[in-house]
């Protein structure tokens, strides 16, 4: 009883009471007209978020479920994809993208970097057979967020579909989908929708629902022909995640009522904060094109990350996010999604001092700390 | 969605999510032996955490109902009763045993100050009939610890009964019933035992057990002859509260698991790092016996209790508590009870520098937190 998580990872997020709860109601059944109407609502919202007029389908997987969906449903075997890699979820891509017998051809992008938009251009130019472009919004793995729309622009001239991982970007930025003319949104629960894990999302545009029919791929329980069927009959193809749907309905509620605009000033306040108190402690930020969803701070060579993340957690109850990938050891993330409020930054930066302080790095204890608390007074105004 | 309390405040406190999930559990029915078991182990728990071999009596009633259970049970009208009134449950004693037609005796001790053992000593001895002792372990009003273990000895002495208010003490710091001779003790949920409000205990030594029979007073819902009956036969005599009882075993036996050594040192971390933190920040501390419950800040006469706690509470969430009776306005009050982790000590402390900042007060932001980091960090060396 002396312990309590205090967590602070890309996924999953800390979940709030009111969403936990609506998820714990006694389950309908799914096939009646009274759950149809908590679909509709929830699918009226979902376009809220997505900022889309198109319809989102949803499905009870992870949100690697509805990366696959995208590919199955938009490309056929053998065709080309350019695949943007600059990170473990680009890796992620390709893999999909392989399994499914595409061709994908990689842009390799350093990590910690994001994309150039030109070197997309060039390479669309080099590869004209290409017929989308996949790529994350925001790169959990290195945090960077990839300029989403300016290949919405390069796509659209080139007549190719921009296919856009947004896990853990969408509702944290603004991604207005259909303004931007993105081709493909996925999205998951466990990230700004602030939910358990468990559903995952992904929308298309009229110009990718196009290509749907006519794929060669093999799919079933990620066919969105047979969910479209079911969309329009007010039900879903499977059986859904039925308490999930109920959290949803409770957490895109909240999300309509705050509205996107102050959402994502909440992410940007959260992330400032930190990246002002990270700074103030004299380390480097990792991502050179940092996303408001998380903030990756890379260690001093004398601390390992593992040893950081595993003292936090065993002793103070704070869950860090380590390293993914050739970044294992050498970072520690920190997550601003889900329910977390300005003051939760400040916990999660003094775990930080403490941690490095305890593991005999000389920081400076309470920098990092007065910094983001400054940087809180300056910006938080109004309401926050 | 964007909100979430962060609950400082001497009861409400802070409930571990795995009670509360608990008392969610389907409600059983209160008559059957089931439940006689569920009773009988809650029972053997509360003896634990009173350090007693005497029955523990619980009511489903605020900490006030056990307090006027305990002189109903133990006063007759007439009879004089010494109280300790040093703040505003000091002031409860006297108002209960009034209502009763008692005569109490005041012994009025400074707001923020700790009784004199002597001067309770020469009291009784100024008014020899007196039957009893009525005091606080832990003055929540003013965070003052009162002499208990002195007062049991000379309650020994003169032979009149010590009966304690621990209802913000219990579990908190050692007061073992049994070994140091306390007559009556008195607790609630929403403290220590980290549950909601709704459930008061009461304890009587063998001593204090042989006035109940005898008591003139006017008692139903508090007599305690009908509650032992129903002890006896392992049942309550009145409808007891049973979602807070089945939370109740819940937080009992993580107690138990934790054992009272580890718990008392726990409360001691927390208050030991906000003292260090409040008084990093210039601030002086309103208590000169402090608690391990809680710790109160006396504000700078420029700042407004209200004021102050208000803005943390609409801006950030956070709720303080501000001063009771005299001290209204003056002091802000931050508690260590509940389900609290040092980390979250730090959180309160963050608050109280904002706010300061916010209202103008120039306080060097982030010293206290700093302070409160090394302290953590010196004092935490092993498991925590």
């Amino acid at each position: 009883m002396l312990r309590k998580w205090h967590l602070f990872t890309p996924g999953p997020v800390p979940v709030h009471p009111k969403v936990l709860l609506a998820g714990a109601e006694p389950t309908p059944h799914h096939r009646l007209p009274e759950f149809s109407a908590i679909l509709n609502q929830i699918r009226e919202d979902l376009k809220y978020l997505f900022q889309t007029a198109r319809p989102v389908f949803f499905f009870a997987s992870s949100g690697t479920g509805a990366m696959e969906a995208a590919v199955a449903n938009l490309f056929s075997p053998g065709e080309k994809v350019l695949v943007v890699r600059g990170g473990k979820f680009g890796e992620r891509w390709g893999e999909i993208a392989e399994a499914y017998g595409l061709s994908p051809v990689y842009l390799d992008v350093e990590w910690g970097e994001a994309v150039q938009p030109e070197a997309v251009g060039e390479a669309l130019k080099r590869y004209p057979e290409v017929k989308g472009i996949l790529v994350q919004a925001h790169e959990t793995s290195t945090g960077v967020k990839h300029p989403v729309r300016e290949l919405a622009e390069i796509a659209r001239k080139e007549e190719v579909l921009l296919v856009v991982d947004a896990i853990s970007a969408l509702g944290v930025y603004p991604l207005p989908m259909d303004e931007w003319g993105l081709d493909a949104v996925v999205a998951g629960s466990q990230k700004s929708l602030a939910l358990p894990p468990g559903l995952s999302f992904l929308a298309l545009s009229e110009r990718a629902w196009k290509r749907v029919e006519g794929r060669a791929n093999v799919r079933y329980y990620f066919d969105l022909r047979r969910e479209w069927k079911a969309y329009q009959k007010e039900t879903t193809a499977y059986t859904p995640a039925v308490s999930l749907l109920l959290s949803l309905r409770e957490s895109l509620k909240h999300i309509r009522e705050t509205g996107l605009e102050r959402l994502f000033a909440h992410y940007s306040l959260l992330s400032g904060a930190c990246r002002a108190g990270v700074e103030a402690l004299g380390l480097r930020l990792f991502s050179k094109a940092p996303c408001e969803a998380l903030t990756i701070v890379e260690l001093p060579s004398e601390v390992e990350g593992g040893q950081l993340t595993k003292l936090l957690r065993e002793k103070y109850g704070v869950i860090l996010a380590g390293g993914q990938g050739k970044l294992k050891g050498r970072v520690v993330r920190i997550t601003h999604m889900g329910s977390q409020t300005p003051l939760e930054v400040v916990l999660a930066l003094s775990a930080l001092e403490i941690g490095l302080s305890e593991l005999g790095y000389p920081v400076k204890m309470g920098a990092g700390v007065t910094q983001a608390l400054e940087y809180i007074k300056e910006k938080a105004k109004e309401e926050i």
